[in-house]
């Protein structure tokens, strides 16, 4: 009987490959920025006749219901049977990772209705066995996910680095829409590990990055910053070219968007780029030049947002005209 | 006294790094195949007051002559002054690796003016200490170079794999200018060996690359041979992107140009790219489907070249006209 928000998160440093693939425990450790204005919103409820979930205002796929209701075995185990009411307001196409918030926001509700008292680390640790990434929405600003050393996963979760106010940047993000087929990143990740002979330099370097990016956010130094996300994502999608066969996010107007950062540099504007599992780019900067930098994108890229850092996530009051539309007898 | 021509090659396995900066000793062995059309003739005569090079009708730069007569000096030490006529005849912003040639021709050249009798796996090795992919040009078809053992380098050299005629096909060659300042390509080796975390996989994982595109030559299976050299192509650019600072010669229109052969590859045409130290692609494909990819890239790249693989060096008789016009008095 509780309802969650939680924002998506995009990492700075970047997270690629798991050394426990049923505990999402990571590789590498990882950092990451929470974002504004985009959420997920998820109210659990033990008063349905058996488990039934509602995503963006549609009955869950299967896939997706197996995957809700896994999750809330874990959180409360011998529950009730649960209705779970799910909706998010960013596009898809975004490529945003809406799993973040989706398991950030599920597994609070989920806690939160079993009357269960979870320290946010402890919270963190069940998120990341939903999404990985998820463990670092548990907060708001910057976040650090420690890559942990325990084989229970019990110290690989989230630490808050900073608060939303204590850096004003923004993130540009310019959706390029590649057309291609997704592949789902516990399968991309997987195939990497599998098959690309450069996987293990990257999770061997990895940490130089982290220290960095942490200590530049620390300083509030974006050029150290944009230079370790950068190296960052090339490291990781080094590891993506070289898998066999390949995984190649790049598109021809991705590189195009990193040409333009990298011009706008020269002209003397601290901007920096990075790029997940997909073909959009994502660049970091200062507020007073984020619109500036949208400006330049869109002479290619119709759609162009600017987001600010978002806060942690919040317990609201549960929407009665949404529960009351999302029911089962 | 003497003329020869050689022409210059592409890596189907790449050459990306040196055990031995002095020597033009490769950290992997390589595999090219050696291109019609263009060519580099070159005239060394012992008649000359002193040292003196013309290339391409105007005289040499200190850094070409420093070079060329460096040459010289390796080939026949305490030669006399002599006078080098050299001139290419493909553009530079074809991308080709006019080193190959360049050196390939003087190498055969300086060799005959002196008399010397060296067998063609020796000029290689001579060819290999002015430019490393030189070795490979002094044979036609494909050509094999290894990267040998011996500290002296004299086991690294090409090796003929088969002549021009073992296989009808054609490369394709996208020339994307995309302005950016040249690196010199030993100093981007450097760079990367010295900074890249992913320059050892690539040094390790290459022989796997190595005998599968020979193994596909000798059974002439385009498939097997594109893989292989897609492979080898992500994996060197992988380590160039990873060095620090990274570089990055791909250009929004050379993956537009990858993107369209993958997409051809989908039809049903055998075409396979690669890249070099350069934004420009080259397309390996069958002589048949050769006009049809040419078309498909002129949709957005304005120069395309459809090439044929070419012969070994010859030798020539000596131009006297031009030998006329190139005299120190």
């Amino acid at each position: 009987m509780a309802t969650a928000i939680a924002h998506p998160n995009i990492a700075l440093v970047k997270y690629w490959g798991k050394r426990d693939v049923d505990l999402n425990l990571p590789s590498t450790s990882s950092i990451s920025v929470t974002l504004d204005s985009f959420q997920t919103q998820t109210t659990v409820r033990w008063d349905s006749p058996r488990d039934v979930a509602w995503v963006d205002g549609k009955p869950a796929t299967p896939a997706d219901a197996k995957k809700i209701f896994k999750h809330l075995d874990l959180i409360t185990p011998g529950r009730p049977t649960a209705r779970v009411i799910t909706k998010s307001n960013f596009p898809v196409a975004a490529g945003l990772a809406s799993s973040s918030s989706a398991f950030a926001a599920l597994t609070i509700a989920a806690a939160d209705a079993a009357g269960e008292r979870f320290s946010p680390e402890e919270l963190s640790c069940l998120a990341r066995q939903g999404s990985g990434s998820a463990c670092r929405s548990l907060w708001g600003g910057f976040v650090e996910w420690r890559r942990g050393l325990l084989n229970d996963g019990s110290d690989s979760h989230g630490l808050h680095l900073a608060p939303r106010d204590h850096w004003d940047l923004r993130i540009v993000v310019a959706i390029i829409d590649g057309g291609q087929k997704k592949m789902p990143s516990t399968k991309g990740m997987i195939h990497t590990m599998e098959t690309s002979p450069m996987y293990q330099a990257w999770t061997l370097s990895s940490d130089r990055d982290v220290s960095e990016a942490r200590h530049a956010i620390m300083e509030r130094d974006l050029e150290s910053l944009g230079q370790a996300m950068e190296r960052s994502t090339l490291k990781m999608h080094a590891t993506m070219m070289t898998a066999d066969p390949p995984i190649r996010y790049w598109k021809s107007t991705s590189v195009w968007a990193m040409d333009a950062v990298e011009d706008l540099r020269r002209q003397g504007i601290s901007a920096w780029w990075t790029m997940d599992a997909g073909p959009n780019v994502k660049i970091l900067c200062e507020a007073e030049h984020a619109e500036h930098i949208a400006q330049r994108l869109r002479v290619l890229v119709d759609e162009v947002l600017v987001l600010k850092i978002g806060e942690g996530p919040q317990r609201v009051p549960d929407d009665e005209e949404a529960l009351a539309r999302f029911v089962v007898r």
